[in-house]
């Protein structure tokens, strides 16, 4: 696998836009993001597993219910959750964009961020989607700036890989950065492939590896009602059509939770006001689920992400939330580390804590990416799951998130 | 129900003492706390669920194992978790106090709160304890100022029924005021009664009452290795023992639920930082424990307390956090109101947003004391849980805990 420049266009046949159309006070901030194939591609999302979803979450099941799409439409600054006459704003979205690209409603994928509850202001974007669709290239960085909300940063990564001699593409963008604790999606990732698969096993290869890169971070343990992963295959690689879990699907699955990963963690490093990526990597648990389920308590646990922003080697707390993960282990063998550029730090050996270098432990945590290691010494199983720290500035962004 | 001055020496037959030691270096800073009977009691305790549990924990439980105690030893300033010869050192206090005390040494529930992972400093403390037996005396308050760890604000309430004829007294204390989520148990809440019980019924009684009072708190959903929830009986209000679940059982019941809920409410408004309590009432649930499971995932929704640190009406989270939280409701019945003694503001009806006074809500929300109110128009169930706003405070207070 090579990692490559670019994002959602970086597979054969994809172009994107993003503009400003009005949603969003701020002029300069674009809004309203599209990704488009020049051809029908295979089709597949996972979504929030919140009680509540957003109107565009329901649409796009009903639109991609065969299995096929070429567009995604997505907006920022409204998360058309919870808002009045949300199905029917969806759907108006789909029709225009429709009208305007000379496809089918139910080639579209749509999904909205941003504040819930209120209307989504459908008209703006009736009237951006001309200049949108006259907007679409082969540079997709304003679509990933279109789907920003408070991120810092855009997150866009591509890679390549060879299927039966072909060269298969694979690319994508996503968004945080506060209500992350995906549950088999996140807040928004879109990745495009050019890799001939059917939509079954695109599918199934989505699901699978939601399962170990986006649901495997959080920023601040809210499941939001928006939560998307889609992809687009468009099959113009030429590689020989995936239709059964064969080598190729292997090395094809393995590069899509490359792309996955790369995108999960960072959302986790620009999580509303973060100053840190923090990774905690399980070894040794009873198997990979109880690993992952021991590292979610720990990157979860707001006593741990504020010692992480403080820089304070504060080992009892990532014990103690491992202790209430509710997944089994035996504390008394537990050996923890801390780990960044700077160095390693042991502080607990077999549950119990040893006298460290205090002054040590301080550069190892006032890093930009930190390590917290347990090993469990029980097993084979291992995860890595990934958050950042808790800030002034979380509780500033989302004291007075509406105003 | 009558509500009297006082705490844990209300009742017959209690005395209470709290001194400093030295396990804490601020000097002015109480951290031994003794509370004695002058007879043995009827005692009974639940602990945290945590796998991680702190020495003393085990050493209470073998303590308890025949029913029976006379007296409460805890520290504050160190948690005796995770730490070396913990147990050997939990022991040693009860010894010392025994000896002291002239009493057997399984008479002695012990507990302490503090810094996980470093030794407990057991000279200090055995040194500390003549003096603190010296100081026994009807006045309960300094117990509860050493059992404070970063409260604000010590946990007192006591109050008095009539069973048989006879006047029974019931009072308490307990300590925040973070790595505040407890399940089936809290922090440290100490009860003492005059009420005659057995031992079972005391136990049943207390499990009972923390499901509905402690176990609907949540300051940081961090569950701490230390929770633990003690209650001692005298039996000197001579009243007709309780043996059976029959009338004063229940009234019993309902002081004891009385004196929790208030230190439960107490807990949560001195949570770390915390600058309001927040009251999720969740109301026409399909039962009780859906009730409890929806306020619950409200109350501890760190977007939903930002908000209320804001005093920011953003109904959205908390239709969102109701969503993840996997209890069964239907959003599209939902109502949302925020209320305060400055008024109600109703924001949500039947799932969607309602156009609402954003200046009166305002107001409201500045208050000390705001309640969320969601109806789910769906069945009788309600239960209300107790939180608090999440603060620049917090995040200051747990980046440097240790230091």
């Amino acid at each position: 696998m090579t990692i490559i420049p670019g994002g959602v266009t970086a597979a054969l046949g994809f172009t994107a836009a993003g503009i400003h159309c009005g949603v969003r006070k701020n002029k300069e901030k674009r809004d309203l993001a599209l990704i488009f194939c020049e051809k029908p591609c295979a089709a597949a999302a996972v979504y929030t597993t919140n009680r509540v979803k957003a109107a565009p979450i329901y649409v796009t099941m009903e639109n991609l219910e065969n299995g096929m799409a070429r567009a995604i439409l997505a907006n920022s600054g409204n998360a058309n959750a919870c808002a009045p006459n949300g199905m029917e704003n969806a759907r108006r979205a789909c029709a225009a964009l429709a009208k305007r690209l000379g496809i089918a409603e139910d080639e579209i994928i749509v999904n909205s961020t941003g504040v819930i509850g209120m209307p989504l202001p459908i008209e703006v974007i009736e009237a951006g989607i001309p200049a949108l669709a006259d907007s679409l290239s082969r540079d997709g960085t304003p679509a990933a700036e279109a789907i920003m909300t408070t991120d810092l940063t855009k997150k866009e990564f591509a890679c390549q890989i060879t299927l039966g001699g072909r060269t298969v593409t694979l690319g994508g963008i996503a968004k945080g950065s506060g209500m992350i604790k995906p549950n088999l999606a996140t807040m928004m990732a879109f990745v495009t492939t050019d890799c001939a698969i059917t939509s079954e096993l695109l599918h199934e290869a989505l699901a699978a590896s939601c399962g170990r890169t986006y649901n495997r971070i959080s920023v601040d343990g809210d499941t939001s009602t928006n939560d998307m992963s889609a992809i687009l295959a468009s099959g113009l690689a030429g590689n020989p059509l995936i239709a059964e879990k064969n080598a190729d699907y292997d090395t094809f699955v393995a590069a899509l939770d490359a792309v996955n990963l790369h995108l999960a963690r960072e959302i986790a490093r620009d999580g509303e006001g973060a100053t840190k990526l923090v990774t905690c990597r399980v070894t040794g648990a009873r198997s990979e689920e109880v690993a992952a389920a021991l590292s979610m308590a720990v990157i979860s646990s707001s006593l741990v992400k504020a010692a992480m922003f403080g820089a304070d080697a504060n080992w009892g707390r990532v014990l103690c939330a491992m202790g209430y993960s509710k997944a089994p282990f035996r504390p008394e063998f537990v050996d923890i580390s801390f780990s960044s550029p700077a160095g390693t730090v042991q502080v607990c050996a077999q549950g119990r804590g040893l006298p460290f270098d205090e002054t040590l432990a301080k550069e190892i945590l006032t890093q930009k990416e930190i390590t917290i290691l347990a090993d469990c010494h029980e097993g084979d199983g291992q995860a890595e799951c990934y958050g950042c720290d808790l800030t002034y500035d979380y509780v500033k962004i989302n004291g007075d998130y509406r105003t």
